[in-house]
């Protein structure tokens, strides 16, 4: 008889200014003193300087090898991934999701500890133990390692460009349809919801939704960003996949992925097919819609340009994406009411060309 | 070299009406087949008939004792704990705090899983591994296990007399002067704040202190709040302390109780002193009243004769509670502070007489 | 779906000559920076001076308490458990099997780690999980948790009375009729056989009952004795019960207990209890007489003059101790069969008075 | 502060007779619904009839897929992992160690469980975390995970050709010289010994060195060779690496495997070089000559045309092969020491031509 469930979480954590002035101090602080640095595409300038200033009053904390990463395919990484150096001790990605893939990566195959320093929030990848790489030339998400540690400066967040920031609020959002699809599912006997991974699912958002600020960059409400995606890292690791945080909404965005030749950054084209989900689904509209209109992102969508058709063609995709899974959107039915209210929906029909 | 942290959750959770009718189906399905239940006092007469009858559809699962508690103390507990039935598979603690305590220590004691099933939902000791004792006639703090199920029929806590919902919103927002003495006493060199539970503690207060709602006895602002204190109980794990959620308030608290002649529910107290705290620390006291106040706890708090000069005692005896703490209260002058806020601050005048 | 078992094992181990001379330099390589001691009666002259004298070159470490303790109640123990210095972070039991129980349980009541340094080894208790405490005047086996550190000073356990390694020896060979009185239980259906603790048992008998030697004092016969004795404790921690290391022989001891006035050691009853339960289970008695015979076990119980008519009492009385359980002596006509064979044997002829 | 070392050990354990008969039983009984299986190369006849003729009695028990595997490269195996049918809950690999391998690796980077089923124990792989793979080409170990059941049909391992049992005899005798190297690597401040894992590892050779046997094909001798490679992944477990079992003997291996057009079983190569380095080492050569003489392994080795020189050559690349660790190997006087024994020692001398 097992006592409780046994969860990893991170042991290392900082969210704050400055954290890469102090990346030597944090990570000797916590027993590592043989690195290697994965610096994603145009990262390095940005942040090497400060890490390397800092390691200097670290005499004990070496960095092995420091590499530029660009490439997410699984041959990739598995080709370059056991040549790392004698004695290493953990491995250190800085950058955006791909870095970030690449470096979880390659730690799980070593078996070491993954240390994650974000340059942008624009998913809940940062902090959770999954990876996203590409499997004979098709996104595939893999199952890696909860990072060992979390290293987000929030300077560095905030100057990263503001679609990364819309992107990180898009996929918060998307917790919301994701647990109504995932209740949906187990009533059909197809899986078993696990209602501690709801709880942390919906605590994410519901710590954020209605919280008052004045600028989405600001400081504390940045910090709320990074805290919500930790928490739907966590949630996924509680429920052992990705179902308390991806349902029907996040079918929609792979399935614009493989249809259109520029497909948006992941969390915005999710944040809007949440939004369209949360209007099938009857469920939280009127939050959802408020959310999304105060902090700009309905606005800031309805600049790129995004096609209706693209969406349509998405919807009618999706159920293809995963047929195991058996979301709202695996019923003709829903399908079709979702693309009446694509027609019919106002602020769809604001934001979508 | 760890690669994270692991920390315990409860593996099976239910928080919805009509979960005392389905007690047998839970407890069945997470294959457990021979119980004993430990209820609270006046308890039996409100829960057992439901409980039996849920078990007749679960031929395989047997209740091989049950047992009306009611001593707390360390003596009691140990001196019945190891007369457990041959066989036990899990304790069952089935009413407020105290049967809760009992139910979760003798399980503890035992090594067996323990499964909580709270009638009231006053503080978080439903969800958390410590266990509040009477040793040697002195309440004390001891280590125990984070629960294997929790199990909360939100009808029953619908029910419940509005003191204890009260209890719970003070016990929640309680995290926020706590976590400042956490940070506090770091800044000191005296201990290490983990930022996972902080932030942990921070997500459970700051989902719910901006809820709309029109009653409190709502059901979706009791899940809310029984969703809260869980978040809390996890907090304290992941930080291995109750340092997280517990810091001057709860030592004025703790102090209340051995000045006072009758002192009020934990949750009450910890409420007001909270408050009390964020005025001396200046850190969002607005928040906090706007919650207190909105929710009826200061206007339920103004009709129990709470006193002044009793909070005024505490206040001097509270760094004494816990000598090897460092909150702010351990300073004379925060000391000093404290007392003019209680005699100066229009809501403490208000409710306290 | 689980991937594998997660076990508890030690994480400080050394056996070796001059251990307590290096107590210091161990602790503190482990991190610990507070530690208290418990000595068992009659313990501290003899390895006090060495530890404090250890201890001089680790500045930073810090003896917050010693204490001798006596008395293995649950009461007493509990009394005072609550009791320890703030800031405690390991308690170090020093002693035979007493002290380290009590030590082992106020570490575990406190949710500390607890380091083992045995002055002897008659039983697996210096490296379990497990602690024999008088609850309510009667013996009686609680559930603890596996040590942190286990220490142990070959030349102390050398310079040990004779009779406690004859006990050690005991305790070993009854891995041999418990595996057998377990998976007796599994035919019957009472329980379910871990078979990788029935591997590690039988590992810890099999790796010393052919080793050569040509003294049982001699350091590489002591040092299999405690490697043995370890085992043991893990193939119970991999069982989560005693069972793999404690069936009907051990029941006879523990009857021998509540009937003799002055009971022999735990060991030394158990291994001639093993002996016989191996002519009654018709199991490996060539190998376990010639092992007995040869480390001169018989011989030394031949001095003893323990009485035949004390083991047949405990025969009869045996099943009673534990009725839950199912080992050959719950049978009666197993019973009769022992009983025939402790009047023909030759060998408990001989050592029996 | 951690109260433990948790480790990794298989929660799922049959070694016996008609253990591929009650495949189906045992896998059900394990609460595993849906499987692939994974066949070596010649395997399938050998084993199929008997296992689906065990599923007949397991109607919630379904094999998703079977396949045949034979290429062990990453690239390979990567490039079908990501293919397994959705809903599997367990691969299973059934065959020598190339197929376990890949069985491994695929359950482990779809992060499932896998069910370890050896046709032969020529090494300890079917019950390590471990993998050997070869990436761009070279023979690589990599980690994994500790496999969640093996089920080791012992009629199966005694029909398997003798060279297998050798080998598994030579791999188990391999911890002798693999622990002396590891407190040689300790002794220069490289790395630091886990003093549990040694004892381990010493405990699965000690355990079978001595037992005596008929003919090592017998029922009793089979199980202890398995249980001892079964000691020796736990061993590994608990070090976090191979050091505990493979040291300056699988270098030579190793570099055998470079060397020579047709390299030997992996387990005869080690067994003789753990000879030569017990040799060099000046340890434990009497009790690894008298078991190795005993059991025919030097006998049979004879039989093999082993050449001197490629063990010479293999002796001058050895520390070339891991160059960041420091074996005696590593030291020029120590490799001029085993190229004269290897000369000189009249069983070498016998054994190789």
């Amino acid at each position: 008889m097992k006592h409780s469930n046994e969860i990893a979480i991170p042991a290392l954590l900082e969210v704050d200014d400055q954290v890469l002035s102090r990346f030597g101090a944090l990570i000797g602080k916590a027993g590592i003193s043989r690195v290697v640095l994965f610096f994603g595409d145009g990262i390095r300038h940005l942040c090497e300087p400060q890490i390397m200033e800092s390691l200097k009053e670290q005499p004990r904390l070496e960095v092995l090898d420091n590499r530029d990463v660009l490439d997410n395919s699984l041959e990739s990484i598995t080709s370059t991934a056991f040549s790392l150096p004698a004695h290493t001790e953990a491995v250190v990605g800085i950058g955006g999701g791909k870095a970030l893939d690449i470096a979880k990566y390659t730690a799980f195959l070593n078996g070491l500890p993954f240390i994650s320093v974000p340059t942008s929030v624009a998913h809940d990848g940062f902090a959770s133990s999954g990876c996203s790489l590409y499997v004979q030339d098709r996104r595939t998400s893999v199952p890696a390692r909860m990072p060992y540690g979390i290293l987000v400066d929030l300077e560095l967040i905030r100057s990263s460009p503001v679609q990364f920031l819309y992107s990180g609020l898009g996929d918060i959002v998307s917790k919301i349809p994701a647990v109504i699809d995932w209740r949906f599912e187990e009533s059909h006997g197809l899986t078993r919801v696990n209602d501690f991974a709801v709880m942390m699912a919906k605590k994410s958002v519901n710590s954020i939704v209605r919280m008052p600020y004045t600028d989405i960059r600001e400081f504390f409400f940045i910090k709320e960003i990074v805290d919500s995606l930790m928490l739907s890292g966590i949630a996924m690791e509680i429920a052992g996949s990705s179902a308390p945080a991806s349902g029907s909404e996040h079918l929609i965005s792979h399935a614009l992925d493989q249809l259109v030749e520029k497909p948006q950054l992941h969390g915005i084209q999710v944040g809007v097919a949440a939004y369209l989900m949360c209007l099938v689904q009857e469920h939280r509209v009127e939050r959802v819609r408020k959310f999304l209109t105060g902090t700009g992102f309905f606005d800031f969508v309805a600049t790129l340009g995004m096609k209706r058709e693209d969406f349509e063609q998405a919807i009618e995709l999706a159920p293809s994406i995963k047929p195991s899974r058996r979301t709202y959107l695996h019923l003709p039915e829903m399908r079709d009411k979702a693309l009446r209210l694509l027609r019919s929906d106002e602020t769809l029909q604001r934001i979508l060309s």
